[in-house]
């Protein structure tokens, strides 16, 4: 490794990097902003970030790096950006099919009022006389035939008006915004337009598009949010910038690259052009909020930690340099307060505990953990750090829950042999053989381990490797850790063993010691005693165990008929607020009306926190 | 000339262009839509489009191109963007110097109401606690020291708020357009604020900025519409954009960057950045309004006639890449009908016919002329095609009223001797001696021209030049044209005679028969027989002698002292609903209130135009 700079031209985007030798093609594609998705997050793993060096050479593959890469790759130039190092200049060719990790389940859809912000108009323009301006001669029309007057018109759609000979001299469908804005005018009485909901996690972006005339979901699809270079958490984003004069813009930058390459990919695939989406709705913690607008989110970092702004916005997707319809708005949901933030609202949006007499508790577990508890009466909310590890994140083994991951785990009491299940794969691997072929641990399946750890007595309660379970499962791994291997070598896709490691037990016992503790403190303020009604939100949610959780003392104690694995809620709410721009309004109340609780401004805080990290965790 | 291809590459721009070989480095700049000024239109006249060929090299330079060169410019690598002819690839540098063409001179400042639509509100963000989101702060304070209330904030204005340690920490400016939208923040108390008003002629554009706090001008500029390469007149422009299928958006890139240059090079010469921008209006007339937009004006060139938009329209600067403060809207004034434009509302608002008892008969002299006759009660409009020829265009030794052009011409009845007063220069040129160096004729000094011709009997009542008048001035041109001397080479800045042709002569004529019937015809319309308040509007028509105006024929009838010259009407009537938006208010009323007189359906056209010919005009 020297210090010599390279310079890097990605294809088909253009886009160019410059890269120290030895660094990788994903950190040199990551920093130019160009997005190269990564299940595994670059950890080696998956062999998910396949591109083809074009021109020049990158170093020699590793053992690693050839094991992954497919018969033939080699020839071809195709290598893992994750591990391909550059040595020297390089014209990199990004694949599509690396851009987008798919399987995400959606949520489940709950029926709702269809009452979108954009809908559509029939109108016949080869009627009436021609002696007025076409834009007048639509106004004219759209008053008569729907009442709907004092129209302004987007400058975007005055060019296409403005067309002679074209396919809009007869039947088409203008388009209004809010009943005051044309922002299209399409051809024909058939025309289909589209909305996207887009949550913004600090580890994972989940986007759906649905259809704003029937609400129905036509397209799901997740990508790794690419900050993550950046920094893993969101004290470490914000960190990154105040170091860095334009460091939010080029977190934005990253961000919005990936988000256009996912709803690109999710257009080819389901066959609609970006274009057709002439309305969003976008939700995502405050920090992911203010780095999507490209507000600095430094203030997040200073005491007294107050957003720049809280209230819910419109802004021109063209603004941002997102390419959907020319003139799409976003609508991007109020925060809470302090980190707690619009990916919450739209958690509220979507299980209405506002509207509820019975008290509920609602986890939304992600990199950031956000819990609810309270009824129509009041809410109390709060944030904690749990960090990445429940999204597979700085977890060695970890991946996203996407094709290939680990979702279910069970180790036999007195074998301690492993089963295990596969996301995209039905049944267990002991009935399938080697079939499976796993890559990775996802969240739940993490979670089910550890519990099975603790439950066949491999680790004690202070989550330490046992010293007196014999099995070839536990050992010393590389840098002389214990760790555990779930799947052999033999078995996964990666040719490497899958293993959970006394670190990685370590990450899940701060996770769920940080929720039991935000938990205790919600609890003890609202004076509740015991939780009747529990929901578990987050796109990994639908995948957990509940016994294994409880064990783990992950939720507090429960009846477990009383969870509700509800997925990604968060994204469900932007969803419907896509659909109902009743649920917009809803969404600016509810917003003001949560309590949030600062917990580090809280004595019991710590205490809890403490209290937590044993499994099972200790009731004060 | 080959058919050769080669690319030239323009600095600062970075801009790339195309060119065959023979062509010239001006043609392939506005191909590339890259503005090089060219005062006299690229005739060879001026010198003015200086540029610097920093890598390659052109054709060598003519003898013509030598001359007009300053002393050293060969070995810098300097030639005339007009001139020089492409030959292999070239990088060519375009130096600030040539960006403009100054020396217009503003409208006569008639004081008005300052009631901008954006506003200034002090503020001071170093008040009140800090438990409070910044943009919430700012609209608590707004809301209770101005009562203004319900503000949206633009996301651009977001990302200033959020920056930490900065100089928006304390006192600021809070900037609030139309009492709803926070479009800047700036520091301190008495941060200054700009606003822009464009005239958009097809030949020329004039931009005037004033300071939106007091009204008072602080610049203002011209410079030609890049459009004329793509043709002399609105009907060619049409053409342009139906024939190409990105042809309007081809000439909306080519203004756009001339406006952009000109507000540039205006903030330099005037000490304001283009930031400082926060709001500006446009007028136009229909084809250039629909250009300017990105709307193919195509439909005007169809039966029947019908422009795409008729109103009122506000536009972010950032949609159309004009680089004024990032959250700046400019306005566009409403059209009348057919070819009569914003440019001629923003006339309207500058003169105020509408509001008097007493019949007025308007003429906006320009490439097009719009004709406005009547009171209070009725209006009528009519647009004629004039042609370039009053703007010093498609005349041989023609040019715009800048610095060095000749704007009056007196000829001696006796002798046939000519003298001379140039733009920029006191006096007339006899008295300097041959100090003044002229460059070409402007407008009001070929009016000034041809009315001597036919009173010293140079030429006749149907303008050809006369068999029997004897003068070494009056000779034949070199395609064997009948041609008058104006200024001899020895006299001149160019080293080359300014004439004028028996063509140009023929240009005026055709341009004033135009006016000449479309005044008509309105006066018949009317059943006006006399005019007792004329106004001419019109960049140039301030420079116009009356005398000669009337003996050419170019106004009705009138007694001179009631003919008021009142410059660019429609620039200051831009400038008027840039400082009083209740004069926007009026606009949008006014317009729809001028009923449009379409010529090319009236009889009495034609007939009128041809008794309009001839000098004086024969009295039908």
């Amino acid at each position: 490794m020297t210090d010599e700079t390279s310079r890097i031209l990605f294809a088909p985007s253009s886009k160019e990097a410059t890269g120290a030798e030895g660094t990788t093609i994903l950190e040199a594609a990551r920093e130019a902003g160009v997005y190269i998705d990564a299940p595994c997050s670059g950890k080696g793993l998956c062999g998910g970030c396949r591109v083809r060096v074009m021109e020049g050479e990158a170093e020699a593959p590793s053992e690693q790096e050839s094991g992954l890469l497919r018969p033939g790759d080699g020839e071809l130039g195709y290598r893992l950006a994750c591990m391909a190092r550059i040595r020297g200049d390089m014209t990199v060719f990004v694949p599509q099919e690396s851009v987008l990790g798919q399987g995400e389940k959606p949520f489940t859809g709950r029926s709702g009022v269809i009452d979108p912000v954009v809908r559509g108009y029939r109108i016949d323009l080869a009627e009436g006389d021609g002696d007025q301006a076409r834009v007048e001669r639509v106004a004219r029309l759209m008053a008569q035939q729907y009442d709907i007057r004092d129209l302004i018109t987007d400058v975007t759609v005055l060019k296409d008006l403005g067309r002679t000979g074209g396919d809009l001299e007869g039947r088409v469908t203008v388009l209004v915004r809010t009943g005051k804005e044309i922002i299209g005018v399409l051809p024909g009485w058939d025309a289909r337009y589209l909305g996207l909901a887009l949550d913004i996690g600090t580890t994972t972006i989940a986007a759906y598009v649905g259809d704003l005339r029937d609400g129905q979901l036509i397209a799901t699809g997740s990508a790794t949010n690419p900050q993550v270079l950046f920094g893993s958490d969101i004290m470490s984003r914000i960190s990154y910038s105040s170091r860095h004069p334009d460091g939010a813009r080029r977190m934005q930058t990253a961000l919005i690259a990936s988000i256009d390459a996912l709803v690109r990919r999710m257009a080819e695939s389901r066959g609609f052009d970006a274009h057709e989406i002439v309305d969003a709705t976008v939700v995502g913690n405050t920090v992911m909020h203010h780095i999507f607008l490209g507000i600095p989110p430094d203030r997040l970092g200073l005491w007294p930690f107050m957003p720049t702004l809280r209230q819910s916005l419109d802004v021109l997707a063209r603004d941002l340099g997102i390419g959907l319809g020319r003139a799409s708005y976003l609508h991007i949901l109020p925060l809470e307060a302090g980190f707690v933030g619009a990916d919450n609202v739209g958690v509220l949006l979507s299980d209405e505990p506002h509207r509820r007499a019975e008290i509920s508790l609602i986890m939304d577990l992600g990199t950031n953990g956000e819990i609810v508890l309270g009824n129509r009466e009041r809410l109390l909310c709060c944030s904690c750090a749990t960090g990445p590890a429940l999204e597979g994140a700085h977890i060695s083994s970890g991946m996203r829950a996407i094709e290939g991951a680990i979702e279910k785990v069970r180790i036999d009491a007195a074998t301690f042999e492993v089963d295990y299940a596969v996301v995209g794969k039905e049944g267990w691997a002991r009935d399938h053989g080697a079939g499976l072929e796993p890559a990775g641990l996802c969240g739940s399946g993490i979670i089910d381990a550890v519990a099975h750890l603790y439950t066949t007595g491999l680790i004690g309660e202070d989550g330490a490797f046992s010293q007196d379970r014999r099995t070839a499962r536990l050992r010393k791994g590389e840098a002389g850790m214990m760790e555990f291997v779930v799947a052999w070598r033999a078995e996964t896709r990666t040719g490497r063993d899958i293993v959970l490691t006394q670190k990685d037990i370590r990450e899940v016992q701060l996770a769920k010691a940080a929720l039991y503790a935000g938990c205790r403190v919600l609890m003890d303020r609202l004076k509740v005693a015991s939780i009747s009604r529990m929901v578990i939100a987050g796109a990994f949610g639908m995948h957990i165990d509940k016994a294994s959780a409880l064990t783990l003392g992950l939720f507090p104690p429960c009846d477990p008929a009383a969870i509700a694995m509800v997925g990604n809620a968060a994204g469900h709410g932007a969803y419907l607020a896509l659909m109902d721009k009743e649920k917009r309004k809803e969404a600016d109340r509810v917003a003001p009306f949560v309590t949030h609780v600062e917990l580090a401004r809280e004595e019991a805080f710590q205490r809890e926190f403490m209290n937590g990290l044993s499994i099972p965790f200790k009731r004060s």
